[in-house]
């Protein structure tokens, strides 16, 4: 056996996995495909992170890498291609390489998904968004649009009605998918505006910045003004292919150890199905997940 | 009604979900009785707290400092002496003045028992520790000493076994109150040895480090050479009175949401039962309750 556990994932609940895991003197790898800390990596400031007043997203990843990089962890920066799950061991396969450990964390995150317009990747944190949590304070008194039709976008649109001078809903369907109690919660709020049957065509900039959105609604081609987007129009977590994992919805369902429904195998952060994706929590993530492994190691 | 919710303790829990509830718009007091950060002050050198790859605890309760002031969070520093929780309202009674709320946060955090040995405060952080999970990795192959007799004691000792060259247990009963099963996980380890009816007596030090301890043993005093002592036994939650509030041993119970059986007042951090009291997890908690709070407000 190569490992005692591999990581992976380099994002926030991955790294922090890591550092408990090394502390316990426990042999660790840790696999990143891309850049070592995540969707971090693409938020511009970070202001709910406890232990900073304000941080910059890339600041963030790279204060993660420095501390991994500090408690001496092994980092592999690859793409995992195949995982093999039996005989109570975990193989990980790369392109030009395998490695084994004994307990496995996906640590694997998850993205929003977009759009699809073509100035949209431009604009984020410009005017777009895809995280009411972490960006609505930028919009205290402002007008801004949400963009869905399910929970989320329910849900968000209501932490925004409390936030924004108004909050304009854009659902190209007639209806919402989401619940009927957030619907009528929101319904109860003056400055919320619903538009129904209306999907968003285009981004309007000017000076770099997001000003304005064109809609077809009923086949009529429409304005709007608006400070920000915001949208909820679902995500996909990245899940390895190669195992039989249990899941909840499209994301992974894990107990409160943050262990999936394969004994040796954990996961954490974002691509587990949970109430809230905050970054403290992905961290904490990783922080069960690990402790709970370090225990079942030292009874071995 | 003051506030929409009030925050006793501002430790990275109570700060936590001050920033939370602000970020959301609501009016929120925080009250802290000493200094805010609250244990972290008495931590020497953070290393497991994802984002620092060493933070000293002072510096980190000064950045969660800053923060809350950055979110202008109103704080106040004083003791509460009451709270009363009746007809869906609570009121915080201060000294001299006193404060309603919808809805309360109970973040009063826990005093780990001490050996109430002179020079013990003295040492703390230079071989007097309360925490294996915080301090074990900076005595990594050194020798240490676990002085308690519980659970906690046989935990943290097995988490020191796989760190430190030797760890030697002092307990002063006859046996462990611990689980058997721990137990005998422990005494698989051949670098652990377990001394009974040993109750610790001084500490002895060196250039202001520990260097060693004394104890009794079967009405004889000895002396043992140690790195390190880890003090596990017990620590005391900080519960505020005038509450009718359900425990979980010494511990406040809380739900998922960290809520308590009283439906307005939650409580987060080191006062509630849990399996790992962690920094990470403390400021998890204050997340998870505020949103919880947010929700419900923005139902109202």
């Amino acid at each position: 056996m190569n490992y005692d556990c591999i990581i992976v994932g380099g994002g926030i609940a991955g790294i922090t996995a890591s550092i408990y895991l090394k502390n316990a003197n426990k042999k660790v790898l840790l696999i990143e495909k891309g850049t070592m800390g995540g969707i971090l990596n693409k938020v511009s400031t970070i202001k709910n992170y406890p232990g900073f007043k304000e941080i910059a997203g890339p600041d963030l990843a790279f204060n993660l890498y420095e501390q991994a990089k500090v408690n001496e962890i092994e980092i592999v920066l690859d793409t995992v291609i195949d995982i093999e799950n039996k005989d109570n061991l975990n193989k990980v396969i790369l392109k030009d390489k395998e490695y084994t450990c004994k307990y496995l964390i996906l640590a694997t995150g998850k993205e929003a998904r977009k759009l699809g317009l073509p100035n949209e990747d431009k604009l984020v944190g410009h005017g777009v968004s895809y995280c009411a949590l972490c960006d609505a304070n930028f919009y205290k008194g402002k007008d801004v649009c949400v963009i869905g039709a399910g929970d989320s976008a329910l849900l968000e649109s209501l932490y925004l009605a409390n936030i924004c001078r108004s909050v304009t809903i854009l659902n190209k369907y007639p209806k919402f998918k989401g619940q009927e109690g957030m619907l009528k919660d929101l319904l109860k709020h003056d400055n919320v505006k619903i538009l129904y049957n209306s999907l968003t065509t285009s981004l309007k900039e000017e000076d770099e910045r997001l000003v304005g959105i064109t809609y077809q609604q009923d086949s009529k081609d429409k304005e709007l003004k608006t400070d920000a987007i915001f949208v909820y129009i679902g995500s996909t977590p990245n899940i390895l292919s190669g195992l039989d994992l249990e899941l909840d919805g499209k994301y992974l369902k894990v107990d409160e150890n943050k262990k999936t429904n394969l004994d040796n195998i954990y996961a954490v952060g974002d691509v587990i199905s949970k109430d809230l994706y905050q970054l403290v929590g992905a961290a904490n993530d990783g922080m069960i997940a690990a402790t709970s492994i370090i225990k079942r190691l030292n009874k071995e």
